[in-house]
């Protein structure tokens, strides 16, 4: 494809994502598609020859956006927000368009230093001090692998150089809260602890925050049994209920035991941009690295996660490579992100961030994430009034877990009375709002029970959005038998 | 930015990207910046407010594009191919404009699918039987890895779910080659084996390739030593000189151990859209796992790579994650792609090849891989036929790697005579081609000495540039003292 033919399909693409922007409001939220349609509805071989831009196009329209659950949607209020401002895409758009190649600094100086830039503006932003450094990765669930990683390497003095993990005479142990994110064990066990070596930790039985004196007897047992803490992941924000662990008493702890503590702020690392909510990870500073995702609240589009550290030295060591064919005069004078995470090539991302802070300006975020929780605040409101309605957990930032709680399945105080009636009303209504395609939701577990998770925060999202919503969720529990 | 205001800013952009990509060939092929340039060139904190899109635009224009190694000029043959079709392209800018998530098949039925469906169009174009299923990764490094942490848990049945790496009785060794990539040596640290437990297997001394003999002896004596042979990694394709590591040889040596074997085809693994390319991975039905890129040499825009595995189940059994949250009533019948990889999320990267391939046609693509495949072994004639070069390697793919070899500094029959005198020339004359900005290569290190790598391969690169590359060198050797 030439530029030129390439600039009339890319006017065409344009105006179509445009248009279908502006009518995602009016769209199912849910994907409508059943298994396997999607992938029924196209070709079963590759074509031989060109097709028209026009074909594909249309295939987008037929097969693509029904098999889509629209996160764009002012009534998108499932698992987080996934914001891809029109502002990133552009950026998004740039970096496709340039066809850069980050390998080394040499092969794109620009993707280099554009990533160091913004992600110096966002350490800023976020109120972190000048001994973090920051880099992008796709996703939260890598930065902790990668966390994990370096403090596996800390713990054993770079045990990597030498016999590996194999090699260790006593066992590492891995600390994390049983409302951490699945992917935090999933890093444990692909860094090699093995699960016999990770330790959930009990957690405030309201908050469901980690209690930094069951971390303390936790390592203390591990200790005395002959094993070796080395890492603690916090999270701050946890997918279940937005809990946040207590960074600076848990940072207490692990200095004890010299473990690495990571702060998985996935989620609510957004909220930092505001002032206020920078209590959230009160401590920070004595920890060894944080991630969260612009690609979240903030609105960065996907795939956008930062992993600032306070040791990059640290880092570079255990994750470098430095064959000949990578070499260059400038090794030592510039930043090779290669070294920084474990994928050799990267994308201009760093583009998004840039185009989207510069284009949106932080005040407008700022004012949208504040938005965004007042309307939580005020749902929460609504439904702690509401009888037969229960808020499940607190409200540390824009996620309402919530239940509706028929007569005979909850007493007064609390007690599931009835677990099972609860737990098949609860997915009823929750199945029939998503269903519905007016709005979606996101069910989850929580001490053994399902509930409703309302993770408000979508770009589009108003108040009176949220006011649809708790209507929606009222008739539809009401008409299964509330 | 609502949609009207995106509408705007991205026709400007678009006609941005198509003429810059037509100027193309008229910038200069290296990035022209110096170290800090581009960083001091950029505001030192985010805006507040927002800022016009034609402020953006023109630091796209002033600060990162001198700022890029221009992967897509006619002149690059730097590294490998990085090619983004401008069909791919469109691919790319589809999936930033749905703005998809990608966390559960729930999230976007889309996603998932065509994800299915690209990469059984391309197990077919590549020759694979249907025993294979694929899935799409940001890097070869990653699929590496992912392949190894796979192998790991083979050998120790599962040991994550135990003790992990730090439990197993012996040590577990990985083979591969001293010349397969540095992403090799970093996944089988990272994976927890060690260096110790790293073995680079000696290569043929013309072919480079790996010696079959010589991995069954290494794996016969870490056995008699009590250790385990867990995982054999076989370059198709190496970085430094494209050897083709055999295969079937391998599979033959690595089954009489049940160890892994993962084929990486990160470059070569273009060819095999040419059936007569399909030797180069003969036997590889009895591998285990298989990587290819098209974003390299076939040209769907960075970042696209492939990882196919012959046991699915045994590969999700190790990457699975099964919260709450993310369990629907359609699990079992459908495909988790977050349970095929390391990152949980990801973007809906199928659409880059799904456009590229239905826009270009795979007879296109062919015509160009066969046509750079000609140019390759045309330079290489050149090459040979001319007094003073030399081809070091056998040209099994797109790649030469040559030398010229100032009189007095290597014999007729190859020696080296003047090992340090040959190292000075051949960086000077290799920086003064990069440098003069008209073509761009790779030194890189063969048997201990500097050599010049062209890879031949970028979209736009006819028989007339590689040419006009071979009068540059050999004006550039010949102003540097040859």
């Amino acid at each position: 494809m030439t530029p030129e033919e390439f600039r009339v399909c890319a006017h065409a693409l344009v105006d179509w994502i445009a248009d279908h922007r502006a009518r995602i409001p009016d769209l199912p939220v849910q994907a409508t598609t059943k298994p396997g349609e999607v992938a029924a509805g196209l070709a079963p071989h590759a074509p031989e020859t060109p097709e028209p831009f026009g074909a594909v196009l249309a295939d987008l329209e037929r097969v693509v956006v029904p098999g889509i659950t629209q996160t764009q949607h002012p009534a998108f209020f499932g698992w987080f927000p996934s914001n891809a401002s029109l502002a990133s895409v552009l950026g998004d758009f740039a970096s496709s368009g340039l066809g850069a190649l980050g390998i080394t600094w040499q092969s794109a100086p620009a993707l280099t230093e554009v990533e160091e830039v913004v992600t110096e503006w966002l350490r800023e932003l976020t109120g972190l001090s000048p001994a973090w450094k920051g880099a992008i990765h796709d996703t939260a669930s890598t930065a902790c692998l990668v966390a994990l990683l370096a403090a596996r390497e800390r713990a054993t003095d770079f045990g990597q150089t030498r016999g590996g993990l194999q090699a260790e005479p006593a066992p590492l142990v891995v600390y994390t809260s049983p409302h951490a994110h699945s992917s935090v064990a999933k890093a444990a066990l692909l860094a090699g602890f093995g699960r016999d070596n990770l330790r959930l930790v009990d957690v405030d039985p309201t908050t469901y925050a980690m209690r930094p004196d069951a971390l303390a007897a936790a390592m203390a047992a591990d200790v005395a049994a002959g094993r070796r803490p080395a890492a603690v992941v916090a999270a701050v924000g946890t997918t279940g209920t937005t809990a946040v662990d207590p960074v600076g008493a848990l940072v207490e702890v692990a200095a004890a035991h010299r473990a690495w503590v990571h702060v998985d702020a996935a989620m609510a690392g957004s909220a930092l941009l505001l002032p206020e909510c920078r209590h959230l990870v009160d401590g920070v500073e004595g920890a060894d690295s944080l991630s969260w995702n612009p690609h979240k609240w903030m609105g960065t589009i996907l795939d956008c996660s930062l992993l600032y550290v306070r040791d990059v030295q640290h880092l570079v060591r255990v994750m470098s490579t430095d064959p000949a064919y990578l070499r260059s005069a400038v090794d030592g004078e510039v930043t090779q992100y290669r070294d920084w995470g474990i994928p050799l090539g990267r994308r201009f991302r760093a583009l998004k961030l840039w185009f989207h802070l510069r284009l949106d300006g932080v005040e407008a975020i700022r004012a949208r994430l504040r938005r965004d929780l007042a309307n939580a605040a005020w749902l929460a409101d609504q439904v702690t009034a509401e009888p037969g309605w229960r808020v499940l957990a607190p409200v540390t930032v824009q996620t309402v877990c919530l239940r509706h709680e028929p007569a005979g399945t909850v007493s007064d105080d609390g007690t599931v009375l009835d677990g099972e009636a609860l737990d098949v009303h609860t997915l009823a209504w929750a199945e029939a709002v998503n269903t519905s395609g007016l709005a979606f939701v996101t069910p989850s577990v929580l001490d053994g029970r399902w509930l409703v998770r309302v993770s408000i925060g979508a770009t589009a999202t108003e108040r009176s959005d949220v006011a649809a919503l708790w209507d929606l969720l009222r008739a539809e529990a009401a008409r299964h038998g509330g």
